[in-house]
């Protein structure tokens, strides 16, 4: 005979798409899951969280609680010690004697006499829990069957049966008859903190020389990474290392035919100095690239490499495995295509070769050697032209061999496919920040990003231009854009990256309506004095150290806008969830003229909720809110203000367009 | 080789708890399904939606098209032509012919020759469709080979294979070698109109005689069918008309001894007379019934069956089912609780006893029984303290027989178990109505029943009072309160219901701070003067007539509140999708005092969408609005004002608390 179903596990949150992929967390923190569990009639019902690290078998029980009995929900946390996959899951049964317990606690609590029967039932409950004990419990249980048949009255009883050891020892020995566990089993992935946070500045290699003519080098590069460090980056992300082909190879501006000294796109990789596992002999070394991540890791600063699949003319593979790549009806192999767009430096992999197992392998293979070279981030040049399948595949094979690895996905596409590589277990995502300048299209798009549902699994990192992407905004707004979008970039988002020469507002187009640089290091190599004049370097270093020393700049979900009576200027606010730190940001989005208005800070939202010494203020919180008034200091400039609900704000470009403001008390 | 699955169906909607529960709509409409959709790279996929009345195995299928590219989402649409359940799906592949046509396409038409290889390759895949093709179909895609292979150039090729017919034949040929579908597969349920729009009149056919002291029978109650007809109801709801028990019978107003007159309650099923499937002979004869049945139907009006899942201690089943029910250690049944409450003329049943799947089908055979008798709604009585598995499986049964079959919900209890009894079959429920009686009140829970979240699976039936509901409201307000809470009833939800008594304004409670009435017909016979002075008969009728006149009012996720700046008001529009029918209730929530305010009125809110005749007003639209300026025709009382964006009102609950006002054009 089939137990009778009665319990039902209507939801158990968070849980992405049904629980098909895993929800994203910070390893330290804790993961808080709230279950909708009721079953019918008013049978008292236990629900236990179940978790357990990906590859153990054994689950932990934690006990949840009621957090809302009126909607029926419970709540637990799953600890996350340490990056790594757990899994969790949730499981309820019925109490029979704490059923018991309850109605002849009613009862008695009730003034009903003649409760005999009730006490014989009870004892009869507690006989059988006893039988299936062992140790304490056993006695425990046992010796509360006997003071119920020998109570003299009911509230003698309830007394001897009531009593909390008794209820814990009946709860431990209670069989899960009619156990329901919420299928599927759900996920989430602990990541080291960087996944979330971070800052990151990316170049060329072959542009860190100091000669014009000559091209940079692993050892070029190595002397640039104090510079990096001073800036406060976090991440240095190189393009593509590897040999660079020579068939097909692109001149200066994307042009046709190169020259012999043109070094060709980096993204056009192999040659016959090898492929994926090789590094361009113009850079280097492998042992010099060994030593550049060795000099980097000195500084604080991580290398991560640019993966991207797909292989000049010229890579060992065209030859070795032919299979997996596209042929045209004549044989020849099939160059990249976007038609009318040719690329006829590289050949796309073609995924649906019957050799495909061998192909994946191989991927990974060159991942595991970069990881065995002291490389943990990984940046993926255009995912979402290969199967979400495979990327599920290979992420998952690197990560639960290498749980602090991390995978920046570069997917410009329309948001579904961008999502979805989130979900099959990026760590990152570029996103449509570059686009987004507007008031109106930078709050309707953070807003989005910032909602928990998403950002449950999809991490943002806003890259204020790439090698692909000079936006009109900074090619028309110069000095006072490269400003502006530098702070959005950085407060907006926990993680952000430039390009280099983006500290130089270097802004020059291929073309009007173009969002190519004019003479792009994609194709030829380039020496920059990286402290011409003009630069941004200060604001970028002051940022970086505002960003590390504010906890709620490392937050996404915390962001909420503020309201303000000029569509120039956007302000927002993001707290950490104690309010012990709190941030407003003000920055006025016209590079060209001075912007004023009032920003409206609901008191509330500066205020420090919970036991926090000093005067009640607002709504019965105590914080740094006297009068009506709180201080407000510039992290910026140094500069402090008193602030109140409405602040009248001036933002000239041309010396500061931006005011980061932390909440603080104000001076006696 | 399996295939490498490239595309990915990331959500079909609507769809509830991940697919594990059916959405409703009502038979005659369609619904409309939407699916995120995409693939890796750029390749044409096709999308198709499938679909099968339950029990066929044979799919439907339906092209979805692209109804937002940017978000990949595609559309089609279920025809639901009679009602009965729906299962449906969506499939979709790569089109390697059309992906080949479009890079074809963009290449010819970006001016780029040289496309020999091109045209080779498409005239190869028109040859391997050709090959797995017949018929008509066959011999265009052959022909359009044929006419590649002969193309002069490629624009002549491209016309030659781009035509409609080749394209749409291939489409018919291409192999979906790498299709996708979706899991779980997805089920509507059509219900008849009823399931949505209905009035209800709930009554004792016991109360229904004419003579003090004298139980009324089916006769009395099937004179009373005229009168309930022409106050416009749709639906006659009887309290239980199986014979009631003697042991442990209750008295008037509940007390523990009935006396040797007294009817006991209706609810205490079952006697020596019968059970489930007989009538209480009091009532008279199962051929009464059936007369009265017939004569409802003839007036228009169905007849809606109680059923409660209890047992007086004379029910049959105690002697033939004894383990169907609960014993105490000494052997006795256990009557009803809810400690310290007790239960003493009712034995609930124990749907975990070994026996259930007897006990399970005989209450379905219950079910068939009066189905048979012409029944074919049902109110079920607390079906939140019977597992959720026993109803799925009930309704189920029932509705696989007989689509046409409703069941209302009664369960009093938490949200989620109130949602989940929607989402397991039941057709409408219960709601909180009753004790929803302020603006933010209304208007929270009106918002929360009207998102389309719950009402694809939720269907509201507001009764304004209920045998064991008086609420305070009325006991207080007296006849206004009566007139406010019928037309909130009627006007915000499709489908509510009054028990009788309400349209005579009846209020004495048992006791201050309770909500049972006084004397009520649970315990004892009532008679009426059904025409006493101060009823609302008159409201009643017309309003019903409003009802089944304005389509607008007989939906829910229409509502829309609308802004008025006092808050003893409430105002909110409905109107129909196609704006044919826009109508406005204007309701004083006060029923002591006389209130004014403005009301705010969106002009686009009441205008007519698409091409009907008439002057372009706002934005672009035709339809009433002219000069700012609109109809407004009071249904209730037949006035006829001129409205604009804001507009005065004045309601006097001695007098009228309410405007249910139709949009239309202003008279010339």
């Amino acid at each position: 005979v089939t137990v009778q179903r009665h319990i039902v596990i209507a939801s158990v949150e968070p849980s992405i798409d049904c629980g098909r992929h895993p929800v994203k967390r910070i390893a330290g923190e804790s993961l808080p899951v709230e279950a909708c569990v009721f079953r019918d009639g008013s049978d008292v019902i236990r629900v236990v969280l179940k978790f357990r690290r990906a590859g153990e078998r054994r689950a932990t029980e934690a006990p949840m609680t009621a957090s809302n009995p009126g909607l029926d929900l419970w709540r637990a946390e799953v600890p996350l010690p340490a990056p790594g996959r757990t899994l969790f899951t949730v499981e309820a049964w019925t109490d029979r004697f704490a059923t018991w317990l309850d109605e002849f606690r009613r009862k008695v609590e009730g003034g009903l006499t003649d409760l005999g029967s009730e006490m014989a039932e009870g004892a009869a409950l507690l006989d059988a829990l006893a039988e299936r004990g062992r140790g304490p419990d056993r006695k425990v249980v046992a010796g509360a069957a006997g003071s119920l048949r020998g109570a003299g009255d009911a509230a003698a009883a309830l007394e001897a049966v009531g009593a909390p050891e008794v209820v814990e020892a009946a709860g431990r020995l209670q069989p899960r008859a009619d156990a329901v566990v919420h299928r599927p089993e759900l996920e989430v992935i602990a990541d080291r903190p960087l996944a979330r946070f971070g800052a990151w500045y990316e170049m060329f290699v072959r542009s860190q020389g100091t000669q014009p003519g000559r091209g940079g080098t692993f050892a070029d590069a190595e002397r640039r990474l104090p510079d990096i460090a001073a800036m406060g980056f976090d991440v240095v992300y190189l393009a593509p290392i590897h040999p660079i082909g020579r068939t097909g190879r692109k001149g200066p501006n994307n042009s046709l035919h190169a020259g012999p000294g043109d070094p060709g796109s980096p993204w056009a990789i192999g040659s016959d100095d090898g492929g994926y596992t090789a590094v361009e002999p113009a850079l280097g070394t492998l042992d010099d690239f060994d030593r550049f991540v060795a000099a980097a890791a000195r500084l604080g600063l991580e290398v991560a490499l640019d993966l991207a699949i797909q292989c000049s003319p010229d890579h060992p593979w065209i030859r070795q495995h032919p299979e997996w790549f596209f042929r045209r009806p004549d044989g020849t192999l099939k160059y990249a295509e976007n038609p009318p767009k040719k690329y006829e430096d590289i050949h796309p992999l073609n995924f649906d070769t019957e050799d495909r197992a061998a192909l994946w392998a191989e991927m990974r293979d060159v991942l595991l050697f970069w990881i065995g070279h002291g490389v943990r981030i990984f940046r993926v040049d255009n995912p979402h032209t290969k199967p979400l399948e495979f990327w599920g595949w290979l992420l998952g094979e690197i990560r639960d061999r290498h749980p602090d690895v991390l995978f920046l996905s570069e997917a410009f596409t329309r948001p579904p496919m961008m999502k979805a590589l989130a979900k099959v277990g990026f760590s990152q995502s570029y996103t449509y920040f570059t686009w987004r300048n507007t008031k109106a299209e930078l709050t309707e798009y953070l807003t989005e990003l910032a909602d928990p549902g998403p950002a449950d699994y999809f991490r943002p990192n806003f890259f204020a231009n790439t090698p692909d992407i000079l936006h009109e905004f900074l090619q028309k707004g110069g000095r006072p854009a490269f400003a502006i979008r530098l702070v959005l970039a950085g407060t907006l988002s926990p993680a952000y990256g430039i390009y280099s020469g983006f500290e130089l507002c270097e802004n020059g187009p291929l073309a009007e309506g173009t969002e190519d640089y004019k003479d792009s290091e994609k194709y030829q190599v380039r020496v920059r004095d990286w402290n011409a004049p003009g630069h941004i370097k200060g604001l970028v270093t002051r940022l970086n150290a505002v960003r590390r020393e504010n906890p709620a700049l490392q937050e996404l979900a915390n962001l909420r806008f503020l309201e303000v009576d000029n569509p120039q200027i956007l302000s927002y606010l993001k707290r950490t969830p104690d309010g012990s730190n709190v941030v407003i940001g003000v920055v006025n989005l016209d590079p060209f003229h001075v912007q004023e208005g009032l920003v409206s800070v609901p008191l509330n939202e500066v205020e420090v909720e919970g036991d926090v010494e000093g005067e009640i203020d607002v709504e019965g919180r105590v914080g740094v809110v006297r009068g009506g008034r709180f201080g407000a200091h510039d992290l910026l400039t140094g500069s402090r203000y008193e602030w109140s609900e409405r602040n009248y704000v001036r933002l000239d470009p041309a010396v500061g367009p931006a005011h980061v403001l932390r909440v603080e008390e104000l001076e006696a």
